[in-house]
């Protein structure tokens, strides 16, 4: 089992029950959380997300729609009593921002956390089955896209002439032929539509994609398949984005909240 | 128009369906948030409150479920466009945790943010018709309370031999007699109920109260009116709240979230 569960797929101001972003990404019964933004605790209990075993949080990076639910989370995984090592991974200085909230509350957490701070793009946690790295994207902050592949296949797999497989989670970008060469020939790739074509320019500006750029991209890499997301409060509909993005690449879906998309 | 509008009543942990502290005072149409757990935003969006309108939001102490909806509010303001002043008032150092956070993201907003911090009990706000202060409560870490007074009638209620009205939020505490004092004979108070009476203890130890001890504090102030909110997540039912709180002091309902309570 590989699968990738969307918690929230809007960005900036919650709107039309579409929340900020975070998904989770399951290889084989190992949970990583993507990014965390406000109200993904009060997701992953909507969807009866078995949230305790979450064992690592990767954070892109520090606009709030993509973390500002990360310290609710922490507390309460302490409050919940949990004592797994959790180990959370993003750019400076979230490090601080947590540890500064834990502390006015004289929080002691009843497991280990882990902050690590990205300093640069690599590999961040790999086992025997698994690799986790991570990648720039172009964005106005510091930002990290994250890719989990499978370093092997499993025998029931191997035996139908199976690959491993990639999955990439974008994260925030303009439109970049970097990252094309990144995620090539993975197997899905999330990338974000903030907005529609006729907004390229208000994309370019805000260092942000169209669902057009996202399926070009996803062609440029010759990803197996695309699963857009991020979409603007000022869309209530999103057939849109559906249509222009499959106009170049067909094998597009729209990231719903609530649903799991198996690779 | 005095009216109180329950948005979060729960502690800690989120659980069936109930959020977070956080409520909205409404005095003629000035908006006072009081509170800010995580999720408060989408709160105010699912019961359509105007929350634009909302001049001033008083947090009551730094533990997580009382404030960590905080900055996706402000930032939400932001990214809406909003014009007017915010005043945001709190213990320390709740400034620090707020500019850290708009910090990293470069945020600019297009409105004045004043953040201040609390040194010590007073009145923080006050206009022709209002007065709004803050008082101590028996907590583990610093805690107010906040009281919304009245200053005078309206000439409608004056002629029907009305007095002015007060309405206190009590926050977080263990029983106190000096917080009896504090709200004698309000109009309403909220007082927390984070257990029933037979957990006492473990009420004490945590700093907090049982729905029984609320009563007892009611029936002591002499008020007219007692609002029980701040449940454990323990309890999926509350009527035991209600029940334990009218035995002691009958005129107690249960804060219910998405209802207005009127003075």
């Amino acid at each position: 089992m590989f699968s990738v569960t969307i918690l929230g797929n809007n960005s900036a101001v919650p709107a039309y029950e579409r929340l900020p972003t975070s998904q989770l990404v399951n290889m084989d019964g190992q949970k990583f959380l993507v990014d965390c933004g406000e109200g993904t605790q009060l997701q992953l209990m909507r969807y009866k997300v078995k949230y305790s075993r979450i064992s690592h949080i990767f954070i892109s990076h520090l606009h709030g729609d993509h973390y500002f639910g990360l310290i609710g989370l922490i507390n309460s995984f302490g409050l919940l009593n949990r004592q797994q090592d959790l180990y959370v991974f993003g750019p400076p200085p979230l490090k601080n921002i947590i540890e500064l909230q834990l502390q006015v509350a004289s929080t002691r957490l009843p497991f280990a956390l882990h902050l690590k701070e990205i300093a640069k793009p690599g590999v961040l946690m790999e086992s025997d089955d698994i690799e986790v790295s991570c990648f720039a994207t172009d964005h106005r902050i510091t930002c990290y896209g994250y890719s989990f592949c499978e370093k092997r296949v499993t025998r029931k797999r191997e035996e139908a002439g199976g690959q491993p497989r990639r999955y990439a989670f974008c994260a925030d970008t303009r439109y970049s032929e970097k990252l094309a060469e990144q995620v090539k020939r993975y197997d899905l790739i999330y990338h974000e539509a903030t907005y529609l074509d006729d907004q390229r320019e208000k994309a370019e500006l805000r260092y942000h994609s169209t669902a057009r750029q996202a399926a070009l991209l996803a062609k440029k890499a010759e990803v197996k398949r695309l699963l857009l997301g991020h979409f603007s409060s000022q869309y209530e509909h999103l057939d849109q984005f559906e249509q222009e993005a499959r106009a170049e690449f067909p094998n597009t879906d729209l990231a719903k909240q609530g649903v799991s998309y198996m690779l």
